[in-house]
């Protein structure tokens, strides 16, 4: 039994096209798009468009801001049963991996993580958040394709020549793989004094 | 990628023969025998010897109990970053696996369960224990197989005609699905007010 | 003081009839139909109707099924400040507790147990569901006495000549009395390595 | 049902004297001392030595501090699965319990609380102390009877005229109906937004 | 960096002043007011009145009480990431910390403590709730000023001629150096057997 | 009192060397090098020797490897009440802030993370491990400075002319950034349905 894959998370890139309005950012939007019975993420293309009541960030709903971008690359994650302490600092990681992966797709391009967000020459090229359901924590990532719209400067994948489909699986695949090896890194140590 | 098998817990029924005297319930004794490197149960046939300071149970010690058997199915289970209360509830599931199984393999026997132990005409076929290390939950459930020098009057598997491997293999199989079939559960639910 | 009772939970049977809706199934429900202060279990008889948003399992508000049953023995439970991951272990004991109790008071009956669901000649005897509320845990776990309207092939106590109350009463004695030993047995071992 | 005791904790006032050595502040004391099979905090009456490794207080450790008094009212608690944190602020509770106590039975004595320290008039009059053991959370409370031999300014009971059982008895009551209340006090309450 | 302050929570005296009416305990209440954008308390004086569905206390919804003043010190806390348990022994020594700095500002007065709340001469002197949101354990703590309205014989601060404001900041300050000191504790300890 | 600094982590650059054996990896190094009394990491140089009983990482153990290097840059971190998946998130993170401090001041450079490990030209760069104390999570994360000794291909800081104590402080100021960030962040969002 011993080569049996054993995964925390399980992911899926959908193929229709789905406008994030914040309201997405809830308990078994994943298992609905999906399927997925588990912790997962899925990913997906669509326009972005959130205000009012749908930020979950006080400081954007503070300062009224708005989150526009004509075409983004989109991540949806749930974990259940997970502490949303643990989840900011998964979020933290998958920008991580969101940044690694492009510094491969797009050799030479220079990205700065600032916290969640990455910014290339000054120019914002994602939003992220992390938040609590009664059940599970939840985040959304997403990259700008085409920020036209947006209310900062921004930049986007369609610049840097990079597939949205094939980065989007390359991030799920490397989030999936870095759960995975967290889990085994856990169990491989002895306690100290 | 929606078929992949998210397994909780790996399982393994070990060809050698090991005794069992109290020493083997420690973090990664599954692993070094097993090559499990996640949450996981291990089975094995052999003696049974436990005195002194190797008795986990306080009230066996206090009584200065042994466990003695001649031969037993041993199961010893490893799930990291689990509370110890969570552990013990899940004992008793297994517990009820075990009886479960035992009845479909040895059709009109009654078994009758007591907490973790379980118990045939009054005689005691099982040993159980659930405690703690540093980094997991670990227990032990031991099934006589011949009880020959137990100190209480016991009954083992042989008595039933059963087959300690098909018998173990069996248990595995039905705890490891119970375990994954709680966390479908969890994930399957609205909150509720 | 030795010989104080130390109890985990409360457990009531109440006189009244109480349809059972889904409705039920939220915090404080428990407290006011009973006065229990503490995490509680209480029982009452019934009709059953379930359907569209107060389904709490996503499986069957998404086939849109109906729990239906024209009589059944309902058990809620709510315990406080406990992870979801654990109650839903402490459902399938709760299973085990009923399917022991009804072999007991139905000798030769045959009970298949497929994780917190019971059968009869696969027939339903029972419908089972366990969520968090924002303050704790609570599961309700609806028995057949009477399964006319059920969607699918069902049976019910009656047939077994089983009385609701008195086995209501045994099942709430008997899963107090688990979960007290439960917190004993945690207590009561030394930590390994 | 409704009028059964739900404890949270036992306690018991042991009749023999004991030297407090630190050594006592472990797993399982409690239980071996008093048989209580549950969380519990017992006092006893014995003189106070504590030196090197036996410091559970780093700083004192660091300091090469002793603890000495010819003769204490000991309180050892042991709480399961209590993360350390709530420990903490659990004795700082019972110090309060401790204050109002001697304030109730010694009238116009003033009594100043530092953290779990208590004074009277700049003099000390207890020690305190909270750790983990690996399967739960302990303290040592002690208060001076006749402080002599201290390393620094103390005073004790015996300069107030307090018996130290009656005074012991009066805080074991207290800290459990303290205990009890409070898990009173988290189930009576609606969650908010 | 060693003198660095490593501060667990925020305090802030209000200049404004606000009307308690319950909808007031919930999250982000203290960071919308404050600024505080950290766990945090903030002290405010205004009027009280609660009632109907803004009880959060159901044994006083049960008993449609209202909780009335004319003039009161506010005290609300958030946490996040505390459990509830913890919120309520913390909230029972925040009730001492009111009392040890009311009994410095007005000698000689008498106050006696019964969980949460404050008595002088057998008056309330102060109403006290600890709740959940989803994100946060808050309580809320009143102390009368002018107790006028009250349904019960109550007291308040204007009778022994505290300043609220001074009185306010004191236990502002003695709060947020107790908790920071609960900090350190928990890191100065061996863990033992 | 609101410009006050919340800081979540202490940390220190040490002015001796140490050689690190494996047997700083424990609870209160930090502290007892430092003077840190709160959660905190702590930065030194020297030689690292690891191996045998030391090695925390039981697949280093299994295989009988050795950590050596000549002259390495060593981080201890320790955080109190912190489940160790959290910490190992946390360290993967800390990887990545060491590669990005790494990558400003060397411009050009390309390192590759894998895991919490990290590697220039397939030559390994770092060491690093996360284990639990009974009161903490604890982690070694080593940088080699000139890896001479290294029992697989190796590179150093050295070779990139990074200067140890320079980039030390910047990686120490970073996480204690990165870690109040987080402490932030999940503070200041709404939750979700």
């Amino acid at each position: 039994m011993r080569d049996k894959k054993c995964a925390m998370i399980e992911t899926a890139f959908l193929a229709e096209e789905i406008e994030y309005t914040g309201a997405e950012l809830r308990s078994h939007f994943v298992r609905e798009r999906s399927g997925i019975e588990w912790d997962g993420v899925i990913a997906f293309v669509g326009p972005c468009g959130v205000a009012g009541e749908r930020l979950v960030d006080l400081e954007d709903a503070e300062e009224q801001h708005e989150i526009i971008s004509k075409r983004m690359l989109h991540f949806i994650a749930e974990q259940f049963q997970q502490p949303l302490r643990e989840g900011n600092v998964r979020l933290r990681l998958f920008a991580t991996i969101v940044k690694e992966t492009l510094e491969e797709m797009s050799p030479g391009i220079e990205i700065k993580r600032d916290g969640d967000d990455l910014f290339v020459n000054d120019r914002k090229l994602t939003v992220a958040i992390c938040t609590s359901s009664p059940l599970s924590t939840l985040f959304h990532y997403g990259i700008n394709i085409n920020p036209a719209g947006a209310p900062v400067a921004a930049v986007g994948l369609k610049k840097f020549d990079v597939d949205p489909k094939r980065f989007g699986l390359a991030v799920l695949d490397r989030y999936e793989r870095e759960c995975e090896s967290i889990e085994r890194a856990l169990r491989k140590v002895r306690g100290v004094s």
